[in-house]
């Protein structure tokens, strides 16, 4: 009796440490880390070089780099070195710095694609996290790809829910990022 | 004699367990999900804006934003926003669009580097996948990353093997994306 | 007493074996791969077509093609091509080629961010790794994410240190990249 528990009990081991070497079955999407950071983005648009974090790069043949390309901003390359804060005052303490591109590529309404990294070097954090994915800009919340980390944040991957917290015409912009993590090292 | 045998399946059932917690040892290819795409590429060249769906951003100095750069495209940025259908055909319905960058980075033969998302938002679909990789355009297949998902792609990881389909000159292209998930969520 | 000892084992086994279902639990940081490889980026600045390995497209409004722009080359988009060598020397047989693209995103100092791969075709390997990730250049040592692989670097994921190995001015640049992957298949 006891030896025929036993063996349905090994079975059942044996089933569960196979099923666990197959990357095809479900995992958990319990995050191992959540973060939300907010970040600032202020366009260079002519004339105001000064307090500018963000720069056209490229643009289609009839844009230029000191206004967005009508329409819907297609084709407008940007390379930005944006200030990351804990809350949603532009002028709070940065903890990082969100640096990389977007771009937009969307020709029937506005909507960008993203390429950038968040990086902390702070009593908090010190690494990298860095994300790739679509940012359609109508929808109220949009899901890029953590595609990796270093640091702190070491082999991460993850979703980061993106919102438009504020703008402001085509010169500034708030982005609030809530970071799930759900490979954590 | 009973107790032997459990003890050597015991053992074996905990080499398997270890052997699934180090990232280190071989799995499974056998992929979760297999998908088949076309999407179709028409690039603006200075007189076709009302149906193109591409446009070079960025080019040599050399190139200019209406023709592809000489030799092999070198240089040449494109952001584009092409339509995703089931079969080759670029009048059937979409079922999605591509959207991100390419760009050509060969000198000594045409190939290039992809940066874009398919997102979908159909009864089929609704999540976006995220891929990245090298398109040596003479090779007949070439591999490319799936680096993440979201939506019903959530936390994707795979390959998408390319092939070009059908070209016409500069103006069109059309590629079969064969996309193989290994890590699903 | 048998009995007791098969029922803990089991126990244990079960524990181990649910545990490595969870994304979230610590895994292993010891590389199922390390690789070291150099490359060599030649920029093109107006006079050295014939030798250049990597070329200005895009930049911001107050830059141009054929110098990197000031301050901090900030805005300047680069396409490359560049040869890969087991050693730091420019001239010994290449093994592969970095393609892809790196944008200068500092404006207070020098940093990139990068997107590109590696492709081999020789008899040591065949395949492609797939990097993205910041490049604050100031720093001895940067770390960027391995974020997918395909042939014989199937599904890989890592992270890659990088170093300046030699520069002179904005012709030439040597990276040294310390590749350790963690995700093998």
């Amino acid at each position: 009796m006891a030896d025929k528990t036993h063996t349905r009990a090994l079975f059942l081991c044996l089933l569960i440490c196979i099923s666990t070497t197959s990357g095809g079955k479900p995992r958990s999407r319990r995050p191992c880390k959540e973060l939300v950071f907010y970040f600032h983005d202020v366009l260079y648009l002519g004339y105001n070089y000064k307090n500018a974090t963000a720069v056209i790069v490229g643009s289609p043949n009839w844009g230029n780099k000191t206004a967005m390309a009508k329409p819907f901003n297609f084709g407008d390359l940007v390379v930005f070195d944006d200030p990351i804060t804990l809350d949603n005052n532009l002028h709070s303490p940065p903890v990082g710095r969100a640096q990389g591109m977007y771009l937009y590529d969307q020709w029937s309404t506005y909507g960008a694609w993203l390429g950038f990294s968040f990086l902390f070097n702070s009593t908090d954090y010190v690494g990298t996290l860095n994300f790739a994915g679509a940012d359609p800009l109508m929808n109220k919340t949009r899901d890029i790809s953590v595609i990796g980390g270093t640091g702190d944040f070491f082999m991460a991957r993850g979703v980061a829910t993106v919102s438009t917290d504020a703008f402001e015409g085509d010169v500034y912009f708030r982005l609030r990022v809530d970071i799930r993590l759900y490979e954590c090292w």
